[in-house]
C-alpha cells in the first residue's frame, strides 16, 4: 500500500470546458486510495471518500454511499497515513489555511488535509447534476445550492497542491466536508473550528491518470488561461 | 515493469529560479525507466538515456556515460515499449511535430517520441555548467554552445506533454539527441530527417516525484507566469 503518492484520475482542467462524463469507476478508484475527494459522472454533486467508503453529497442536500460501478470524471485519492497530528483551537478557514501552509511547509508540497471535530460553523455548496450536451464548468456552477450548519460534528477532507499544478488540479486548498450523521456535506466554502484534530500527510509523489481512451478528452482544445480563471472562479 | 507511466523527478519549474542542485541519483532514476532525458547537478549539460544507459552531452561537445552516484535536479524517464512504429520520409522538425501530434492524437496525451535513423541536418545546444549561487535558468542559458552535424546517424529521444502541464514539465515537445558514434548530442534545436524510424509510446499516467526534503525547494516562492515565460524562452 503506497502511502507516499496522491493518485488523481483526470484533471481539474478537463472539467472546465464541460468534460463531465465519468471515465473511472468508483471501484477502480478505491484501489488507489481509501481517502479523497471528487465529483460524479455529469458533475453530479461532491464526492467525499473516507475510510474506504465513497459518499456523494447531492444538490438536494442528501448524502448517499456511491456504488462501485458508478463513474467519476475527476477524483483524487490516497491511502491515509498522516505524518502530522495536532489539536486545533478556535480558527476560521482563512487563518487555518495560512497557518497550515506555514507550520507544515506546504508551499511547494502536495499534502492531504483532514480535520475531525466540532465546527461552530460550516458552509458548503454542491454542484448541480448536468445533462449532455454539457455546459462549461463556470456556467454549470453559476447557481449552486449552499448548505450551512452550526455546532456540527464532522470531517473536512481534501488536498493542498503547489500552485504550479493549477490546471492539472486545484492549486492551493481543495476541501470537502461530511458531517458524522451524513446530514451535511459538499465542497467547503467556509468554516469555524470549535475544537478539532488536524492531520496532515505530506506526499513526495503526484500520480495523474488521464482518460486517454475518451474521445471527447482527445478532441478537446484546452486553453490554459481559461482553465486558470475558471478554477479560481468555480473551485474556491 | 510499468510501461504505461512517465516518471519525472522534479519539475521544469524548479529550474527556472535556479534550483540546479541534483536531488536524485542516476542509479535511482534508472530504476524508474530505461529511456528518457534530463539535466545534471549544476545544470551541467544535457542528459540522454537510451537502453538503460544515461549519457551527458557536455558544453565542450564531449559525450560521456553518467555514473550511478551522479545526481540530477530534473529528469523524465519511462520503460520503453512503443505502441507505434512508422517510417519517416524527408521532413523538418516543424512539419514533424505537427504531423506527429495530428496522426497519433497527442494533443492531450503524454507520449515518448523516439526517432532512430539518418539525419541530413542536426542542430543541438548544451546548457553550460553553473556554480552556486545559481543564476536563473534564462540567465544561465543566455549563451549556450551550439553543435551541428550533417548526414548524422543517431537517435532523437524525448517527450510530448499536454500544454496543461507546462511548468510541471515542458508543454509540447522536449527532445534531446545523441549520435550513434557519441560525437554529437544535446537539446534538439532543429533537424531534417533523411530516413528514420519513428516510435511513439502513449502514456495514460504521469508520475511526478518532488524533492520535498530539499531546503531550497521548500523555501522557493515560485511564480507561474515567470515559469511559463522562462520555459518558452529556455526550452524551445
Amino acid at each position: 500500500m503506497d502511502t507516499t503518492t496522491i493518485f488523481q484520475h483526470g484533471t481539474l482542467g478537463l472539467l472546465v470546458p464541460g468534460l463531465f462524463d465519468g471515465t473511472i469507476t468508483a471501484g477502480e478508484l478505491l484501489t488507489h486510495g481509501d481517502t479523497g475527494i471528487g465529483t460524479l459522472d455529469g458533475l453530479n454533486g461532491e464526492v467525499i471518500i473516507l475510510d474506504g467508503h465513497a459518499y456523494q453529497a447531492r444538490e438536494d442536500g442528501k448524502i448517499r454511499e456511491i456504488q462501485p460501478e458508478e463513474t467519476l470524471p475527476f477524483a483524487s485519492v490516497h491511502f491515509e497515513k498522516p505524518d502530522i497530528s495536532a489539536q486545533l483551537a478556535l480558527t476560521t478557514q482563512a487563518d487555518f489555511e495560512q497557518q497550515v501552509v506555514r507550520d507544515y511547509r506546504l508551499t511547494n508540497v502536495f499534502a492531504a488535509i483532514r480535520v475531525d471535530g466540532t465546527f461552530a460553523k460550516i458552509k458548503t455548496r454542491v454542484a448541480p447534476r448536468q445533462e449532455p450536451p454539457y455546459k462549461t464548468l463556470v456556467a454549470a456552477t453559476t447557481t449552486q445550492p449552499e448548505f450551512t450548519g452550526e455546532h456540527v460534528d464532522g470531517t473536512i477532507i481534501g488536498y493542498y497542491a503547489p500552485h504550479l499544478f493549477q490546471g492539472a488540479t486545484v492549486g492551493g486548498f481543495h476541501l470537502h466536508f461530511l458531517s458524522n450523521d451524513h446530514q451535511l456535506g459538499g465542497h467547503l466554502l467556509g468554516f469555524e473550528v470549535e475544537q478539532a484534530t488536524l492531520k496532515v500527510q505530506h506526499f513526495a509523489d503526484f500520480h495523474v491518470h488521464l482518460p486517454i481512451d475518451n474521445e471527447a478528452y482527445l478532441q478537446e482544445q484546452f486553453d490554459n488561461e481559461a482553465i486558470d480563471h475558471a478554477i479560481n472562479k468555480a473551485e474556491r
